[in-house]
């Protein structure tokens, strides 16, 4: 067809399916190559971009959130049951999803050096089974990282992954020691399970850059504050001491009987001045101390702990834009989990169902934060 | 009072406030052993009995299903907000909920024999802060795991993490080291997060031990073939190879250009014949297979794949009663969310948000069925 300049080949069975139907794929992508035209896929399920209201995804979808993310995908599940979850959930904004499938002739390399230079696009998320062009991918990767965070979930890590991998797009996965030492020097941040990758893609999206890896942590929980602490020593996250300023500040709600160190176990508070003033009040107490770099919040859901949290850190937050915010919860009904979700949502801060998964995504923005030297030491 | 055997302490500011409020609870608790009465907590939100109807939680609680699973918590959060979310979601039926705080008297070990001999409780978790009576704790375990399977969810674990324990029940976390070693000898399967916690009680309660750690997996994405590869070499699952009674019966649906391995890509034989056909006689399949011990079905959940979940499946798990089945997905609404929870909530499948987490559960349920001799090497 004429005027034609790019298709996208949602059908299988080509290097999927082994050495003929290689040999057949490359037929059709010397032919496309002759005609001017590129292609994406074999095996692709399709594109996404949301802010010029396109899909191209062979699945029925509900109209998602435009925004900074742009995702790579060696797999249909993110223009299909990911791009559903996402309309709904809005864990952040999309800019593009292109699913690239076998990758006959668009591959990884091509999709990271646009998107590098796609104004839309200020947070990369990559799903890869393997690399088609090292040279070019580890250039590719490097140049990406100096601008904007690419967080990559790359398969295929064991033996028999590996293997799995050939059966699905035909990739070939690669040393999984070579592709880590890959990440270390590109700047990748790299994460090995979707729950995992969509926190860290909603943590850059929302939140500034860390200017320090030392976090104030505050639970309505103590257990939060224990598991607080166990997550900060396993993901390289500090949690200070606190100074006399803050303390000074924090008696003002704090029993005077009441052990104060951070994490802040902060029920004697609330049952003294309620869930409100007293959480807002902490949080206040810890951003403002120096060294404090990020804020954890934890909740645990129920009735009597649910307020308007717009109104409780709205000022709080907007005084300390240099300090990323996470919330995390335990428990609780799905009206309460909506209500704590979109409650923060307003913030721009993401919320977690565990202080671990928050905790988890600070310590990938700290990595990257270290990379881009934004974090001395 | 006269004729009052127990009483709940749930007032904290005891032993978690250092030497004097210890010397404080030792004084309560010695004055109540006089009068012949036993004491829970102090720092105790409470306790929860469902199939009696019964709560002390000072939190606000829905009807909760009665079931087998037990839980000793060092932590209020398990009477409040995960009681709210176990009554919502229904990962599993709950017999006791005892939130054991500061432990001033009765602690960890005197809980875990009474449940060891209660017979509502079938399966055990404990969150842990630290343990009181070392020696007799290390009986205890060994006991109850003969006929129960006790999941731990210790906290302390790092040395700034035990400290913080130290803030919130008093209890001295030990060391993480020994408390492992304790784990294997005695058979507990011991967990890092409450996610985990929730994922792994929910598979004791339903299924049935594993007699070997071979599992069949099937997926609608080819991602969910290789993610499932890569978890099981993580989790010592095997992933045995299709036998040729297999591979005849899988050709019914599967089309003869398709590859056909273990993990089965199903996505070529639902084109041909729809999600519920196909998905259900390829599990058929796989649970046909001898050295197949257990399954795994991933979905990506969209309105195209969504059907009568009961109906396609109960007669076939049913035939294969003695091994366990696992559901994931990818993705999806909350309602299609829900259709799936609830379909396979209908057959006792537990069902998880992705292949990782079901693997997960099913590799402690291997180690398990290991220590009490169900599975030989």
């Amino acid at each position: 067809a004429k005027g034609v300049s790019n298709i996208i080949l949602s059908t299988g069975g080509y290097s999927d399916m082994g050495e003929a139907g290689a040999k057949e794929q490359n037929e059709i992508i010397d032919q496309a190559r002759k005609a001017g035209i590129r292609i994406m896929g074999p095996n692709s399920i399709g594109t996404l971009n949301p802010s010029a209201g396109m899909s191209t995804s062979i699945v029925g979808l509900d109209p998602i959130k435009a925004g900074g993310v742009s995702i790579i995908g060696q797999s249909g599940v993110f223009s299909s049951g990911w791009a559903r979850w996402i309309a709904e959930t809005k864990p952040f904004g999309l800019a593009k999803v292109s699913c690239i499938g076998n990758k006959g002739d668009i591959n990884e390399s091509d999709l990271l050096e646009y998107l590098t230079e796609d104004t839309q696009t200020t947070t990369i998320g990559m799903y890869l089974e393997g690399v088609v062009e090292g040279n070019r991918f580890v250039r590719a990767a490097g140049m990406a990282c100096r601008s904007k965070p690419v967080v990559v979930m790359k398969a295929g890590r064991s033996e028999a992954g590996a293997i799995a991998v050939a059966s699905h797009t035909g990739s070939l996965a690669g040393s999984d020691a070579v592709f880590d030492a890959v990440c270390r020097r590109t700047g990748l941040v790299r994460v090995h399970d979707s729950e995992a990758f969509f926190d860290t893609l909603s943590a850059f999206e929302k939140l500034p850059l860390p200017r320090g890896n030392r976090m104030g942590v505050l639970s309505i929980t103590g257990m939060g504050c224990v598991a607080a602490t166990d997550a900060a020593e396993e993901y390289g996250i500090v949690l200070p001491g606190l100074q006399p300023g803050t303390l000074k500040r924090l008696g003002e709600v704090m029993p005077s009987w009441a052990p104060v160190r951070n994490p802040i176990d902060t029920w004697s508070a609330i049952e003294q001045h309620g869930s409100k003033k007293a959480t807002s009040h902490i949080a206040q107490s810890l951003m403002g101390q120096k060294d404090v770099d990020a804020l954890l919040i934890t909740f645990v859901l129920m009735p009597e702990s649910m307020f308007d949290i717009p109104e409780a850190f709205a000022e709080i937050f907007s005084r300390h834009q240099d300090k990323p915010v996470f919330a995390s919860y335990y428990g609780g009904t799905a009206r309460e989990i909506a209500h704590i979700h979109e409650g923060f949502a307003a913030l721009g801060v993401p919320c977690y169902p565990t202080p671990e998964r928050a905790m988890f995504a600070f310590g990938r923005m700290v990595d990257y934060a270290r990379f881009r030297g934004a974090i001395r030491r």
